[in-house]
């Protein structure tokens, strides 16, 4: 995967190279701070390798590469704020290292940067790309809605949980996708495919995300296991798992032992079938995701990138 | 001023008539909270009347006009979080009112819905709209950043005040017109005509608010009189007092009684000749707006309209 590495060494190169105004440093400082904070870059790694698979030139979506990371950023930045989570990366969040006004203001100011870059250099495409991606930020804060209220709820669907997730997670996957292509001259219904395949990975993908964090290998995981049965998360397990033992309930409000908790929930995962309902969807969505590959007149070298990355995001270990 | 009444009915209308989606009610209730709280639609009336001035034809311009309502809206919940206030128009802030989270996350989702209307429908216009309104959203955060850096200065210079009022409050002002003209077809020249004029307007409408916060009519202000005193806020009052009586910065951060030190620091702000300047610079600025109007290729009805709006904005009471 040379062209994948290629494009990973130039999206960073991207990054560290914006060019913030010096004033005020009070608002810049924060935003250079979260986006040189690292992460997977997956979003602009879609976003390239979707040009190229239509035009052979992933530089002509650069811009909207790195606006895709701002606006994934911001979300980023402000969802700490309003989890008042206080690492984010192994770093202390922005509203901890500053405060929480900065926080707001510097967010803010990332999703107008981010609307700036979608639109910057894309010619005769400026009305379309524009058109996804508010489309695409109207549906992510649906989403984080949506997240916020099922905490306050105990009879969340599965159905609602994957329609959750969709909007959270997967839609600015399939945007970045979608971009990518328009930019790289693809037809719109390859752009919709295209989209549609990232929107089934990024489910798989937080499917995933959910199982490793109970089952996951606490030598590579990276955070504590459990950390969901301890909040009391409605992941799609615990959602599956309560519709089958409705004893559930008691066990993730009782104050046992975290050890016991994690334990007990974790057993109940497993005896209720939910863990193994949990990776039969991961499946399903991953095939589905390859089979979409499929129907795209991209070539194999194209395909094979888009496969290594639904491989790495949704059938991988941490 | 029979168009201005009807460019006012036609905005209440239309934002009255906004379609928002049912679901998830915790995100757009408060949107439809703080959007129908009122307000003088000072911003959309500019952005209709300018597009009125070159074509004739407000309504072309529908879309944009809502857009930057939107946008003023989301300004003032996210200014109300950073500032902690709880009252805005006679009701408790989207904050105090649902919560903090709540309030982050919709005026988000404001952002986004005024970069998407300011796109709709601006055909072969979109570019060049979305790419004003974008720089437009990047000064607005300068401008609240260096307001905020100033409450821990007490060293803040006129210029570097009037500089903050520019991108805080005027070019918001200046964007409305602009992209209210472009709407119009007016020509590149003319549409930075206009937005020159009301960034001008602007400073003296500010302006005139800090002079209002002291000097104003207690029966008819609407606010206690002495707000910006007792809150030691850097306002071109104190600012050129301080710089002529130094003895103000102790009498600002003295705890002697509320009336005592509105009452002395007003002394002081006459003795001054501060009071003064201030009546000055707002001549000079509105006096500005209406000399750029000279400059402008547009009916002498469309002028008299935007001379009526200097005029209440700059030279009101109230």
């Amino acid at each position: 995967m040379a062209l994948l590495d290629e494009i990973g060494d130039f999206i960073n190169t991207e990054i560290e190279s914006i060019a913030y105004p010096e004033k005020p440093a009070g608002l810049y400082d924060p935003i250079r701070y979260t986006l040189e904070g690292g992460g997977k870059r997956l979003r602009p790694t879609l976003l390239l390798a979707s040009c190229h698979a239509f035009c052979g030139d992933y530089r002509r979506a650069v811009k909207q590469a790195v606006g895709i990371e701002m606006y994934h950023n911001f979300t980023l930045l402000h969802d700490d704020v309003m989890d008042r989570s206080a690492m984010r990366r192994g770093k202390p969040t922005v509203h901890v290292k500053w405060n929480e006004a900065t926080a707001i203001l510097s967010g803010d100011t990332m999703l107008t940067m981010a609307s700036q870059l979608i639109a910057e250099n894309a010619k005769d495409k400026t009305a379309n790309v524009v058109d996804i991606f508010n489309r695409m930020g109207i549906e992510v804060a649906e989403g984080q809605q949506f997240d916020m209220d099922f905490e306050k709820r105990d009879d969340v669907t599965l159905d609602e949980y994957l329609e959750m997730i969709r909007l959270k997670t997967s839609v600015l996957l399939g945007c970045a996708c979608e971009i990518g292509a328009i930019m790289g001259d693809a037809s719109p219904e390859d752009a919709a495919r295209l989209r549609d395949m990232a929107i089934d990975m990024g489910i798989a993908f937080q499917l995933q995300d959910d199982y490793l964090d109970t089952f996951g290998n606490p030598a590579t995981f990276g955070k504590r296991i459990g950390g969901d049965i301890l909040n009391a998360k409605k992941t799609a397990l615990l959602i599956i798992a309560t519709s089958r033992d409705a004893s559930l309930h008691s066990i993730i409000k009782s104050d046992i032992p975290d050890d016991d908790k994690i334990r007990k929930v974790s057993d109940i995962y497993v005896a209720t079938g939910a863990t193994d309902e949990c990776r039969r969807l991961i499946g399903h969505y991953s095939e589905k995701a390859v089979k979409r590959l499929d129907e795209i007149a991209i070539s194999s070298e194209s395909k094979a990138i888009f496969r290594s990355i639904i491989q790495k995001s949704a059938v991988r270990n941490v």
